[in-house]
This record gives structure tokens, C-alpha cells and sequence, in this order.
């Protein structure tokens, strides 16, 4: 304790690493930040960006940074990019950022990626299902996990999902993404001995539009599968990570 | 018209039978049975007995059988099917009575079946869809059409349902009946180039249980569907009756 | 084989014309393109144009051309629209454009359009159920099949409905499309012996609006219907397709 | 109020009649009697049977018989039924028991009952319709107006209901009750220039089942309808009542 | 039918007049335009603008002004309403326009307005309800009713609205709409004995919000309402006038 | 805690007794039962019946009674009463049963009830609210708080409502039940300075039946009210003792 | 009366003025403002601003700041603070204008602000619910309650939650907004011998989003609380102004 | 393959084993039973006994008996668990019979359980969650994979939940299970790093009862979780044995 403060004071950590490394959470102009997360969960803490502003975007992501090396973001629009960009640009010049479609990874020069020895599958039904299956895969890879990502296998032409079964056999865990009736996770499930996430999609239309049908076909499913939230790209990719460490920590 | 109510007046012709020629329908003591809808519609009336009482069943098949010489009973309870095997022993003893499930036929001696030169496929998901294509089928064989049933060939375990392909693909339309997520219709008419009629079975449990995930699958559908209510085996078979005799009609 | 690859290297087949012969489909930039539905299914893909951005669209669009000599668009926004034509006046100057409200067809001038013997009929209840039924529309006259379309015959002014019924009569399979309460499909199918698929229409306001009372008044008719999702005018047109081939060939 | 209080005292009046008098409900031991609610409101109080006990049942129909000569109760089970007619039995011996379905009228000796120079038609679509029919009739009744009651008229066979326009036109209001769709109000009330109240039945099955179906398709109607609660036979018998009550004022 | 034609032909009948006399309706590039509704159905054809594009109001807004020498439009948005004004200015300039919320009559200087001696009142929760209540309003005038109507008088300040209740009861039939949980309709027709219309508003939030609470509570209520759907001013006033035509032929 | 166990030791405090003042909780036969809840939260535990067996009851009654000396059952049915009757009857003879419709209190012959110095008043529309009002009270009894409850105030007869108001007004806390429209929470909560608490009641039919419209109009309600979910008369009950307990504190 | 007449006439009093202290409201151009609210029901009215125009929201800050010398605006859009802003600086330019997120009051400057003694605690999951909570903090601040406001303490990091409960224990009533899962309320009430009123915030995506999960969550809880609807921050504030109001009382 | 024939000829095999090793799949009276699904997805057919008849029960549990030396059913009815009792008596006396609740298990004499060396912890909130519990149970334990179950730890009285804490750490998987609010797997998953999945409870009433208020907490968890429909027990267990399959894999 009294080490810490005396880091404080001679400015080697600041206040915020501080109250991060005492609390587990930093309070920050926009709100707590779960800095301890990782630790005591496994999974990053990220930013879901939706319904706030450029303004506490870039001071969450500035708090991530200070207490993690790293900041995680996901449904980022443009002006909340560029606000942040322009923030990295600035402050950490030397920062790397990756985005995939909505999703949005800071790694600060001195920030050690982490490396998990299992490996998650991603597979999607249509084109409208990739901003979903991208925020899976940047929590993914921001654990450390390996990534295989298969695309457009959606059963209405069926022989699309069955030349693709080899690679999906191969990995550890399996995130499924499908819109309208959801039928992919399904068909899928009953095919494989590996574990199965549902992500449903918000597409479709009319009745039971909006992924609720696809949220019904997988909660309904014959097989066995467990399901995220409509559009839950983030939870699915932070289950997997959960199950592949566990996996991981038996392989060593 | 003189012709007709001489008929009557000599005993030839009963009241109903009379009613039925001139009105179109027959107005009993149970309702109004519409006599006509055969020739109007080409599908044969049939009597819904949910919510009826076992009194009412008799009557309304006694109205049938005067006015077309034979009766199609859907949704019959075991009461209600005492009741008319009671009947029609004692009032026509040769007719012929064909249980399936909760559907039933009863046909006059001089009753002389139709008969179309079609093919309909009936499939379903799994051992609880059964009264309800038993439904479809009843409609199917009283209107003349020759009927292939195919079941169990749910896709948990696709194999089952694509060892069945040769036999759906036969077909001049098809009937899939399916609960839980309702995925069967969508998996068959991505492989075959036949219309498909979807049943969504009231199964399934929980979230969008007692068949509304089935009906927000076949809905959502991204292969080529169309669909029919909850449970509505009768509506599925006459619709497919009807493409059949324009199949047939063409075939001529 | 052999002789696919050699066409191929001698450039008299483009990669995506081979893969589309063996695969079935293409592998694009957005998508896998179902070119071989049409020959699996009897209904050509087409490419649903909501929520793609307009290079989505023209890559699609692209694919179909080269492999099916034809391209069939729904729901295309104007922006969208004005990349199509711009992309087809620079590539296939000669090709024919048509666009029915929201649906385009574009076909290359060496495309043979195909003819099948049969007739569709569309109705509709009002001006605003329009772009479905234009929908439906193209993807009829895309395969090749008659259409009769009657507009505005809406039962709350019944003689509307009543004075169309012969024109009605003289169609292989019906199409009527309906919003708010939905109640002419079933006022129609009752009056035909032609099966009728039902579109409920997403007008309508309040309890039940945006198409819910149309599609609960069409799966709940006491008369024979089936139905397709609310706004599906695509699936309700290729399902007649469907039905048309059918006749057609049993025709023939 | 003296004499009032004065009659209670030589018991040419009963408390609960001084009390119905003076407050204009009379609180007994299963809830208060809202016995003015004929003055103040032009419909009479009736009692509503379902989920009370039988001896509620007679409690209630005790003080309605004691302050207004008459009780009117609906949805009324057997075994209620049977305690209220031993009650009426017993007490008094000559009054007049109605019972039409699950509507019961009770009206002592000395009952005068009230006529209303205006008639309400009464149509419905099916057989199933007949217990709400009968509620909204019963209440008719007890208001004196003239009932005309037109069964059976569903629009799947749509000559059913036109061959009964006549009927319909003739009335000053109409209730019009339908299950399943329930377009028969909009059909009706395209063609006559009554207004027409609408009362969805909770038959039907699957999606929209159970009157929700039918509500949202007399609340979506094209035509010009008002309409109450799922099954409220009640409601709008006692809401054409007030409706013919103005009528026949203006006649006088 | 030789006159009606000799009439079309010296140019003293259009084409529009002559078909609105002989079908009741009137063919025009925006749909059928039931020119004959007033006399079948005793309410004026009203022009629902809602989805309808500038030329859309405009031809069908000349139509009804050819045949019918007025129109009637609802919820018309400003631009619709600047063509239909530019429209009227120019062809008929010397026209009568009156506009109350996004409800208008146009009215042809030869036009002479019925009347109808009977009173709607019109009573208001708040001020969000103006807009619907003016519908309703527009209606009844353009029928010739007279109107009573009384704003912002919602059951939260309890005063307010029994103040008002001796404006309220004289009148022949009541309109009330409220929106939020909708009391309003119920407290009033527990109040008075004239039958009331109930129009639930679509405001509110949250659970229950954009009118269905509103509706629920109207079609819950304890006491005596019939209901139209969420917002439908225009149905309400269309029933209210039809009412209020029966008592006025009675008082003749 | 040696103290505790010495207790236990020599028999004076029972296994369960020590289990309670150590964790709070005692772990019996079927489930946890939460001895301090009084303590850490000022309401008493009760038991929920519905759904639990009678041997269930009778376990969770004994562990109630021999922790806290009585016991709150809710929602009991009649064979689990007479199963806890003929337990206290052989183990605790001289304990009181206290019985209100289907909520029961146990007291034990040393229980000292506690009192508390404020008063809670409880409404209700109707005689179908009762049981649900009895679980508010019984709570409120077995925590000592004054109640006074006015039964049967419904606003379908207003001055029933209005009669009532100096009573409702002299409470500390008010509990208003209504079912159907739940209107009555609302015009009370209008005319009063006390804080109300609504209890939406199952009752209802059709759209918004079984509490579904009272919630809505409670949630939307233009005055101030918080609310319960439907039928929880115990939680109004335990909040407004809880709300009665800081105010008598205060009063202290 | 007569003094306030001449009041009236020698201007002292304003008609607005003189009309709310005779009828309790005030009848504007923007509809009636309940003045009277304050003495009637101890919480003052309030301007709810959402569906308003900037030039209504004027009208009634005017009518309220005239009878009561300040006006609490809730849900107020940037052009209507504008608006209400430029009104007060030159009409009142010596006025306080407090604003609160989408919460606004405006005090003239001998507005003698009221004081309660008695203390709100208001206690948010996350950023997303500060809007909401500044609403039930306006009103309560408005009423002259105490307020302590703890953010951010949401259940996924329990230490949050458990490091701030001294805190929550300290105030006589708890306001506890919550989104998502709405578990926070919960939790609190469990550790808490303090009311809770839980307030659903329309946070959250897919199933059960926009606030209807953590509705549920608070109507099911397990615990004791009372709700209001989602995101009515004012409803709760005001709900914990009347209790501490009465607490306030007692502590005289 | 021949040896495959000759062992049936010889009768060493029986027709329904030799099917099974064929196709997967056998075909029964009752069904087609999936005898493969245990090396093709890791986890065993189950019989899910809820809607069939007891002959249907006896006739899966044989095919599952004689193709895989055991046979686990899940929703058992008691008459189903006689006639299952009788059954196995008579043919296999020296199996054995292990009941859960509603869940079974069949073991012929030389049926070989399997091992897994992983561990899945079941938690539970209340009494009320042990059926779907022990669901879960069974199905894992025929798998062979280690249980530890943790009940009635509901976060109503929080110190429960945290007391077994370090129970619920020591698992691979966690399956949570709870009704009402469904708050406990949000709870749980914010404190450890172990994959949870979520199983809501048919518990609860009023809105959002029947377990639709759990399943709305857990897919809006601000946790990570992942969900099974509600009551889906045997899908919770199924999926835990496949993730701890993988695990114990990754041991070996």
C-alpha cells in the first residue's frame, strides 16, 4: 500500500493505475471502468460505444488505456472513431488500431497481446451477419485465441454449409451467427461434437423480423446449443474465450 | 326449379338436398353446412369438431352426408367419435368409416370417391406432428389425390432427411410439417424444385414455445415458402388438393 | 473437367462461370451467389438490395450477370439503383434495364428469357400495397410466366371486389395482396376454385399495424389460403413460380 | 329522506332499497349493487358470474331482485345456475327465469319491463359465436328493445351473407360478432348505413388465436366500425341500447 | 344509361362522373376512388394521405372534388398539403380550404354542405390528443353534424373533468380520446347516458406506450365504451356521424 | 459464538436457532429459509405456497416458527392448509391460525407481535380483488401496522369512489387494487397527499386480460403511483410497511 | 370572491392568477396547467416537454411561473430549452434557470424554495442512466428534499455495488435506475431496510431491450420494491417526495 | 457390410443394431431413435418423454436399451415412469432404474458408463428450480462427467450467494439455473472466470412470468453468459458435457 502511494507521488503510476490496482475499477469522468476485469473474469472489460458520446468514448478508452495498455470497443460509429483516432494520434502516436467493421482495438506500443493455445470458429450465414461475427472475433483475438472464420454458408443452399464441415470440426468452440430463421446454428450443431454459441442476428423482416425468429430457432433447436442475446457478437466471443482458457489451462 | 320441388314433394328429393341445389348450403340446426363448396372451391367442406358438442358433430355430419354422401370430422375427440360411430351404425350401417388420429371420413355406400391424377408428399419433423399431417393426408384422400408420407426426418440428424430426398423430390407438391424451430421446410426446399407448404407444429416449449418459433422459422424463411397456421393440417392439404387438380387438369 | 479448366485458361470461361458449374455457386466479395438455384430450385436467386451498400449491390449484381446472363434486384434504394445503371451503361451498354418500383431486372442482350405456359394473377387491396405486388411481379415475368394483375378491388367497397372475380377466375394460381385487416385474400378464396397465396401488406396503424392484422386475418381465414411473410413479395411470386412450372410442364 | 326513513321503520321498505335510493349502490356482503346505474346510465346493472362463487352468485342477484324487480347475469356455470334457480324457488316462486346460453334474466312477479321503440340487429359468423350472441341479446331484451337475430353469415361462402342484407339494413344498430378473421363486420359495414358494432369471438387456433385475430381485424377495418373487448357480448348489447335509447327519444 | 352517355359525350358529364354514377367508384391513376360511399354508407370517402406521395393527394383529391364536389383528407403532412393547395389555387380558385391540424376539407364553390340535426361532443385528455380529435372533428362537419368539443379535461385533476359534465351530457353521442392508461372514456361513461366512443392516443412511453395502454384500458373498462383502433379519429367521427344520422332521421 | 454453541450443546437453541443467528439463513429439508430478513430488511419472510407440495409447507412452516415464533404463508391452497393445520394442531396446540382468503399467519404461544405507529389503507375496485388486498393486509398485520381497508370503490359508479375519500385520505400509505382498466389507482392517487402503491389484479378477459391492461394503466399513469406486478399483494404489503416503519420512526 | 375580483380589476392579480386560486387549474392557450397540484397532492406539476412545440412549452412555463412563481420542465430538446431560455431572459430576466441533462427549472427571483426534511437516495447502474435519475432529481430537489446521488454501481463488478451500501442505508428512501437486466434494485433491496422504488431504464438491445428486461426484473424480483415505468424518473422522484414528505411530517 | 448381414442372419445382432450401425439411425413404431448421436455430436439421444403416449415411451426406451445399453428420458410423468418400470422388470430385470425427479436413467446389467475428468457445478436459486436441475444432473452424469450441485443460493438474501462462492470456482462449467428475475447467473458470472450458462425457470407470475422475466435477465446480462430456453435442462447439461469433454481432452 504505502509502495503504491509512493508510486503515485513520484508520478510512476498515476492516480487512476492506482485505484485500478486498489479498487479492481477507476472512476473516471464517464463513468466506472472495470479495470480489474480480466483477472477476475478472463475477459477484457470493453466499451460499448452505443448511445454515448465522442466525448465519453475517448475518456473511457483513455482510462482503458492508462490501467490495461489496451481498450477495446465495439458499435463504434464514424464520428466516435475519428474522435478517438484523432485522440491516439495524439497522445500515444505510437498505439496500433485495428477495426473491423464496427469494432475498434487500441494496443498502446508496450502492450503485451496476450496468447491462449485453443482456437475458436466463427461461421456465418449471409453478408448482413459480418459486423456481428466481427466483434466476436476482435474480443477473440484480443484474449489470444486463434481465429477461424468461415462465411456465407447460410442452409438455404445446403451443400454451401456441408463443404465447409471440416473446418469447423477443427475447432475448440463454435460461434454460429444467423439471421431470419436462424436454421445454420441448428444444422450445425447436428453435425459436430463441438460446442455450439447461437448469434442471432437482427435481420430479416415482417413477422418475428428483427432476430427474434432467429432468436426462437435456436432457443427452440433440437440440438444442443446455447445462445447470446439478438446481435450479442461481444458475449458469444467472450464465452468462447472463457471456455478456450479453460481448454488452454488443461493442455498445459 | 318445378322440377326440384316436385322432387321434394314426392319424397325423392329431402329439404336439405333441395336447399343445398338451390342455396348453395344447408341450414341446419347446428349451422349453416355449405353443401356447394366442392364444386365452388374444389375442396370438400369439412366439419371442425373442436368446441362443438357431440350433438352438434351429428348433426352437421348427418347434413353432410344427406346433402354430399359423405363426411370429413378434423380434430374429433374420442366422445365425439362415439357419438357419430353411434350414428352412423344405426342410420347407414354399410357406410364406411376411416379413423386417422383426430381425423375422420365417413362415407355413404353409394359414395363414389374422386379421384386425381397427382402426387402430394406429406414429411414431418418428428413423432408429435403426426395428427396434425394425418389431417392433411385425410383432406388429401377424400379429394382423390395419391398421397406419399414421409416421416421422422427432422434435420437434428440431417442424414435422416436427406436420405429422403429421391421420395420428396417425387412429388407434384409438398406438405412439411415441423415443430420446436421449424427448420425441416426451409432445409427441404433449399434441395428440391417443389412447391412446399409449411406446417409449424404447436410443439416446442419456453421462448416462442407451442409452435410460434416453427412459424417464425417458415416465415423467416430464406429459401421459397409458403405457409400455413399453427396446426392447420386441414388448410395445408386442401391447399395442395387444390394445385393438385389444376396439376391434374393440366395433365388431361 | 478437363475441358472446363481449358476453357478457362483460354479465357472463353471466367473463373466464376467455372465455379459456378461446379460448385453451384460463386465466391464473391460480398458473398457467395446462389448461381445454381434456378436449375436446384426452379426459381432464380435474386438479390434482396435492403441494408447492402450500392458496391455490394453492383458486386452481386456483377456475379449474376456473368452467370446467369440476368440479374434480379428487390428492395433497391434509388441511390443504389442510380450505381446499378451506372455500372451496366459503362460494362453492358446493350443489356435491358427494367424497374418496377423497388425491383430491377437487368438482362444482358444475349439472354434468352425463358416462357412458361401458365398464369399468375396478382391482386391488390390499395395503392399502397403497389411495390409488393411489383415485387412479385418481376419474378413472375422473370421466369417466364403470364401475369394478370388487378389493382384496388379492397372488400370495403364490395362491388370493387365482385366486378374483378372473372379475370380473378381465369389465373393458374392467385396472388392477393392486402394490408390493414387482410380480409380479400379470404373473400377472394372463397369465391375461387384457383389456390390463393396471401400477402399481408405492412399498412395498417395502431394495435395489429404494419401488416400483424393481415397476416392474423390471412393465417386465421376460414377459408383455404396460404401465406407468405408480411411484405414478401418475392417469395409469394416465386412460390407461383413454383406452382407454374408445375402446370406447365404437366401441360407440355 | 324522513319518509324514506319513516318507510324503512314500518318495513314498507327494505335498507337495502332506502340505501339504493339514497346512494344509489347498495353495499352488501359480496361488494356493492350498483343499483341507479339504469337511471344514471340507461343500462342496467348486471351481474358478471365468472370467478364468483354460487353464493356470491345469489347474494348479488338477492339485492339486484330487492332494489330493481329484476337481475340480469352472464357467463353463469351450471352449478351457479342451479344454486340461483333453487334460491329464486324458494323465495320467489313466481318469477320468471330466462336463460338464453350462459345469460340468465330473473324477474320477480311484479316486474314491469321497460320497450324501446328501436330495434337492434344481432349477426353472426358461426356456430361458435352463439353464447357472446346471447349475452348481447339478453341485455337487449332486458331493455325492452326489438332483437333481430341473423346467425351463420361468415364470408367464406359469401352468398350466406349477402342473401341476408336485407335483414340487416333493417335494423337501427347492428352487432355483428365473428371469430378466426372476423371480417364478416367489415363486410357488413361496407354495405349498409347502420352503424355497426363489432364484437371479435375468442375461437381460432395458432397465431392470433383465441379473438386476437379477430380484434385486430375489426380495429384494422377499412370500413367504419367500433368495436369492444374480446368476447364483451355484454358490452355491446348494453352500448346498442344506449344508441337505440337516443333513437326512440328522438322518435317520441 | 343512353343519357348518361349523351351527357359524357357533349362534355356535360366527365368521364369520372359518369363512372362514379354507373359503378359507384371511379377508376384513377392513384386507385378506386368510392365515390358512391356517402350514399351506400351514409359517410363521405375520406383520403387516408399517410404513405401517399404529393401526386398521389393531388389526383385523388381532384377526383373526389369532380365527383363530389369536396374532399376530405387526414393526416396530411405540409408538403402534401402546399401541392393540394398550388392544385386548388390554380384549378378551382374560388374553393373553400379548410385546414385544422392534418385534417383538410376542400370545398367547390357550387358545394352545398349537408346538415344533420344532432350534436357530437368531442372531449380531450390533453393537448396531444388535438390533433386525432380534430379528425374526428373534420369528419362530423363535413357530414353536417353539429360539434361540441371540450380539451384537455384528463382525470389526473379530477375537477377539470366534472366541470365539464353537463356540456358533456348534451350531446347525442360523445367521442373521447385519451391516450397514456386511457381513464378518461370510463370515468365520463360512468357519468352520463349517452353512448361513448372511445379513441385511444398513441402517446405514452415505456410499457404499454404509443396508445396500447390506452387501448387496453378502453377495452377493459368496467362501465360501457365501444372502442375504435389507436389514433382513429377519423373512424370515430365516421361512426359518430353515423349514429347521429339515425337519431336525426328519428327526430324528422 | 462459544456461547452459541454451549446453547446448542445443552439442548437450549436448536441446531436451526444457532444456524439462523450465525448466517441469517437456516439450510432445511426444502430450502434456505431466511431467518434475519426481518432484521436486515424490516419485513418479515413469508412462505409462497403456489407450487410447493404439503410436506414442503409444513417443512418450511417448522423452520419459520422455530426461528421467528411465526410464520407468513401465502397463496396457500386448501389441502395445504389442512396439512399445516393438523401439524400445528399435534406440535404447537396452543398456537393462534390466523386465516384470510388464501394468506395464513402461525403464531406460537410466546410470539410477542411487534407494532408499529402508523397507518396503511388498502383499496379495492371490486369483490375479485380480495385475496390479493388479504395477502397486503396479513403482511402489514403481522409487521403491527394500523390498516384500514374500503372494499369495493370501483370508478364505474364514481361517487362510490368519491364517498370513500376521507378515509383514504387519513391513511399514511395507501394500497389501491383494481383490476380490468386499473383505473382506480389513478383517480385516487389524483385527489390524495398520501403515497400510493398499485396492486394490478388478474382479473379480465380478452385483449389485456388477466391484469395485463392494469399494469399498462398503472405504468401510464398521469398522476403519481408506484406500482406492483400483478396480484403481488404480499410486496405492496412489505413495502408499505417498510415505507410505515420510517415514518413511525420518525414519529418516535 | 370579491376581493379577488378586485384584485383582478386593479391588476394586483393576474386573470391566470385569479383562475387558479378558484378552480385549481388554469386555462391556457397550451391547455389547462394544475396549479393546485402542489396543496392537493404534495408534488408540485410539472412540464412534460416530449411531443410539445417550443412555443406550447412557453406558453405553459409562463402560466406556471405566473401562478407559482417556477416551472420544472422534464425531457426537453436543445430548441425548446433554447426557446424557454430567450422567453425567460427577457421576461424575467433576474430568474434562475437550473438545468439538468433534459431536466430543466426555472425559479423567479422571489420564488421561496420549499424544504423537506428528510433525505432521497438516487443510486444508477451506468453512464446511460444519468438522464433518467437527473429527472427524479430535479423534482425532488424542486420539493426540497435532500438528495444523495450515487452512479455507476452496477451488479456485473459487485464490489461497486457493496462498497457504496453505507451510503444507500443513510436515506430514508431509495430511487435505484436501472437498465439491461435491471438486477441492481434487487440486489440493493436485499441489503437494505429502506424502501426501494425501482426505476426501469430503456437501455439494453434485442430480446426484452429498450427497458422491457429490467421492467421485468423489477416487477419479478424476488425482493421487496415497487416500480415505476420505464424511464419515469420523474414518477419516481415524485413518489419520493410524498413519502418524505409524510416522514418529514412525522419528524415535526 | 456382409458381416454385418450374416451377424443378423445369425441373429447375433438384431435388425434395429444392424440399422443402427448402418444408418445411424433406427426406425421404430414410435420414431426414428438417433443411436449414432453420441459419437457424432459427444452427448446421447435423450427421450423427451412430455406429449407422448406411455406405449411410445416403452417402445424409444427399447430401441434406445438395445442399440445403446441404456436409455435416459427426461419429463416423465408417473404413469409414463410405471409403464417404463413395468417394461424394464419384465425384459431386463437386472437393469438399472436411477429416477431424478422427472428425469431417468436405464442401465442395462452390462452397459459401460462412461468417465470424463472434468467437473460441472449446478447452482440453483430456489426450491422451485429443482426438476430442471436435476435434468441437467442426470444428463451429465450419464456422461460421465463429475457433478456438484449448490442449491437455493438466490440473490434475495445475497450472503447465500457469496457463501459458496469458492464452490461455484471450482468448476470447468457452470450451469445456473433460476427463476423470477433470473439475477443469479448475472450475479455469479460477475465473480468468477468460468464459462456459466444461464437456464431461466418457468417460476414467476404476472408479467413476465413463466420464466420469460429470467430469460430477458440473462440474454440482457451485462455478464457474460450464454442461455439455454427456459426449463431447458437437458440442453444446459448437454452443452456442459460438451465444452467439458473438450477439457477433458485437452487433460489427457
Amino acid at each position: 500500500m504505502r509502495e503504491l502511494l509512493e508510486a503515485v507521488a513520484d508520478g510512476s503510476l498515476s492516480p487512476a493505475q492506482a485505484e485500478a490496482e486498489l479498487n479492481g475499477y477507476v472512476t473516471g469522468d464517464a463513468g466506472r471502468f472495470d479495470a480489474a476485469r480480466d483477472q477476475r473474469r478472463g475477459v477484457p472489460e470493453a466499451i460499448f460505444a452505443e448511445g454515448k458520446s465522442a466525448d465519453q468514448i475517448v475518456a473511457l478508452a483513455e482510462t482503458a488505456l492508462e490501467t490495461t495498455d489496451r481498450a477495446l470497443l465495439t458499435r463504434i460509429s464514424p464520428p466516435q472513431f475519428e474522435a478517438l483516432e484523432s485522440y491516439v494520434d495524439e497522445t500515444i502516436p505510437d498505439a496500433t488500431i485495428e477495426r473491423r467493421e464496427t469494432t475498434v482495438r487500441v494496443m498502446a506500443p508496450d502492450y503485451e497481446p496476450p496468447s491462449i493455445d485453443a482456437a475458436v470458429g466463427i461461421a456465418t450465414g449471409g453478408t448482413v451477419d459480418g459486423p456481428v461475427a466481427a466483434e466476436a472475433e476482435a474480443v477473440c483475438l484480443d484474449a489470444g485465441v486463434t481465429i477461424d472464420r468461415v462465411d456465407d454458408i447460410g442452409v438455404a443452399a445446403l451443400s454451401r454449409t456441408l463443404d465447409q464441415l471440416e473446418r469447423l470440426r477443427d475447432a475448440d468452440v463454435l460461434i454460429v451467427a444467423a439471421g431470419r430463421e436462424g436454421a445454420l446454428p441448428t444444422v450445425v450443431a447436428g453435425l459436430v461434437d463441438t460446442p455450439v454459441i447461437g448469434v442471432p442476428i437482427s435481420s430479416g423482416y415482417g413477422y418475428a423480423g428483427d432476430g427474434e425468429g432467429a432468436l426462437a430457432g435456436m432457443l427452440q433447436s433440437c440440438t444442443v446449443l446455447s445462445v447470446v442475446n439478438i446481435d450479442a457478437g461481444f458475449v458469444a466471443g467472450a464465452q468462447a474465450v472463457l471456455i478456450a482458457r479453460t481448454i488452454a489451462a488443461a493442455r498445459d
